[in-house]
């Protein structure tokens, strides 16, 4: 069964603003069976918006409008659906009691333009808006379902839960979509694409098959599984079996199964193991800190960290001997051995991590070029170290470079 | 004139990706003065996007489309568009040649299904890709221009300037769209617009009319003055005037005209004025010092930086007295203070911050909530501490006390 999805708001067609609600209304459609066909934007234009869900209306069983539904004249949502569906709009009494309640209990009279919220294509189901003034609409037309919900997030998704439940998971009928994610770091997309495309060509011959998707953002790749199904223990033992073939497919560079970030996972193997952690950072400038204090709950292992720009503040703070700075330089292995093991010593801490490198754009040379970075991790009897080329403008330099510090310490830790 | 576009590929109807490229071609087609009246998203089904093609034609002077030129059968928009206009495909030999050309370069032969991007709809004018495979395709029917570009940002980018240029520039005629950003912090939305909005509500009725947009992100408030003219310089002068009434409506609040980042605008006074400076962290995890680091060249005005997230580093890295965080809280002036000497003293830089607070969601009282942040900016002789609130979930909490970090030295260097 098939859904398009319309977006109302002149702001969403300027270079500014791109519409982010259809993915959330997206995820909560596929969970029921709905394919979502098109989405279209659309500005604040009522005859064009009419024109567009007409159009709609023509192809897909469910079309769902976002926006529009405030009580301003750019507001035509209402309109523009009452046109295309050739439906005149009557005042509902008891939404323009609400709405006056709901601004006498801030000891406010509604505004006269508000009232223009209360008016309800004839025949429309109310869906109640909890967050805000404008309430949603549901209208059946020929087998078909137009649904109109307002714009703002914290108003739209509660009400999409709503009507997901009330209206259409029995009008899509049975069959439910069951996802999951597989995270890895460490390895590029289409090395990834290599090793599992072999296993996951075969999932789509199963009895039940799995549609698998792959999406790559920095250091940091996903395998999405996908199964359709009615019967939610036997789609989730299809999900439990692909997820162990792709694990031991992809060994320790899978770090979580479901959406945990690598530092939460990080936080989670030190919290498990009670152990902490200290960080002495160059080029990342503090970026693996502010990751790993970005888990709530953070300061129970993490003790401290340093950015030690300068080669004075790593002889300062990490007792960097000014001879193995001066013999191998600042971006060197020795450097980043003795920045890990001299934070960990300083920190008192079980674990130390030393960071240096080159993040550009300035500051390359042939043999160091633009990219480089050495990592160390410390312990009390031991430590890594590796150097590394990571490509990209400074930021995605920075970025890489802390993905594979956490990387390094989730190894340390599971022995991997 | 209006433009539609129309972005071709199923995966922007999952739950997980989103079009962007419409946010590029929508500022290219606004600077030539068209608008864009309506976006759509359309999976690879041909019947279906020459459905749309045709719908966008009947509406719209110039109808874009991005993605679907690749090799594959999934990909569907030459034929889409052919259809849709009642054209048929030939192949294009010059195509053909340049493609072997482009593998042979690389010592491989040619694909069988890479001749069909060869295929061009009667009458089209070709764009050449530079990065990669898929030409563009430019073609005329009864005054409207239909325009076709790959998908991948690195190969469309190039091409829409391209397009812009040589097609859309002199068919749009000579109007354009003049823009100017302008970038202020330390005050909500609603404060900036009750200043404003009396000042862009008379531009409306200037001779040559000004648009305004506000925008909001965290810790930032953005105007967008666009203006439509046919001559470039009397457009600078309209918004040259239009930044300065804003200007000092808005007084230091102001920190950017232009795209420049906070920590950028920081960075340029540090280096002008031949300061240094050093971070102590403790709430802000080290994301202080990794925003001032993001910026190229600025170790040569960042000295170092801590993250204190114990007490004991607060006493070893700072010398914060015991007695102070004892009798005042590690969340206080004085220990702020404390913060910002004590990091200032011991890197040896003419400035340094402090920041101690509670991120959450745990640690907060009644006297102290989640979200309580003091900071501290000291000097050779002087210093400066303030305690704010701010909303929000921990990394919420984070940003917002850096970009605040960030306006405290930034006023400080401007004496404001």
């Amino acid at each position: 069964m098939r859904a398009e999805i319309i977006a109302v708001g002149s702001e969403m067609l300027t270079p500014l603003k791109v519409d982010t609600n259809s993915l959330f209304i997206t995820g909560r459609l596929n969970e029921i069976g709905l394919d979502v066909a098109a989405k279209t934007v659309v500005g604040d234009d009522r005859a064009l918006l009419a024109d567009v869900v007409r159009q709609a209306l023509a192809r897909a069983e469910v079309v769902l409008l976002t926006g529009g539904l405030g009580p301003t004249a750019d507001d035509v949502t209402r309109e523009a659906v009452a046109d295309a569906l050739g439906l005149p709009l009557d005042e509902d009494a008891a939404i323009v009691q609400r709405l006056e309640q709901r601004f006498g209990r801030r000891g406010l009279t509604m505004p006269a333009n508000n009232r223009k919220q209360a008016l309800v294509p004839r025949g429309a189901v109310i869906v109640p808006n909890e967050k805000g003034t404008a309430p949603g609409l549901v209208m059946a037309r020929d087998g078909r379902l137009v649904v109109l919900l307002p714009g703002p997030p914290r108003e739209l998704e509660p009400m999409v839960e709503h009507v997901v439940r009330e209206h259409l998971a029995a009008f899509a009928g049975p069959f439910r979509l069951f996802r999951r994610v597989l995270r890895t770091t460490g390895r590029s997309e289409s090395q990834v694409d290599a090793l599992v495309q072999p296993i996951y060509a075969r999932w789509t011959s199963w009895p039940t098959p799995i549609q698998t998707t792959i999406l790559a953002s920095p250091g940091q790749i996903e395998l999405h599984l996908a199964v359709r199904a009615a019967d939610a223990s036997q789609a989730q033992q299809v999900l439990d079996a692909a997820t162990q073939e792709i694990a031991s497919a992809l060994g320790p560079t899978l770090f979580a199964v479901g959406d945990r970030r690598l530092e939460e996972v990080v936080g989670e193997l030190l919290r498990a193991q009670g152990l902490t952690i200290a960080t002495a950072e160059s080029c990342t400038g503090g970026l693996l800190a502010s990751r790993l204090t970005d888990v709530a709950g953070s300061s129970d292992y993490v003790e401290r960290g340093v950015v030690c720009y300068s080669n004075r503040a790593k002889a300062d703070l990490l007792g960097v001997p000014e001879a193995t700075l001066g013999e191998h330089g600042a971006v060197s292995e020795p450097v980043a051995v003795a920045m890990a093991r001299g934070i960990r010593e300083r920190a008192g801490t079980d674990l130390g991590v030393g960071i240096t490198g080159i993040a550009g754009p300035g500051g390359g040379s042939a043999a160091k070029p633009v990219g480089t970075v050495v990592l160390a991790l410390a312990w009390a009897d031991g430590e890594r170290v590796q150097t590394s080329w990571f490509p990209g403008e400074r930021d995605q330099v920075k970025f890489f470079s802390s993905q594979a510090a956490l990387d390094m310490v989730r190894r340390r830790l599971l022995g991997v």
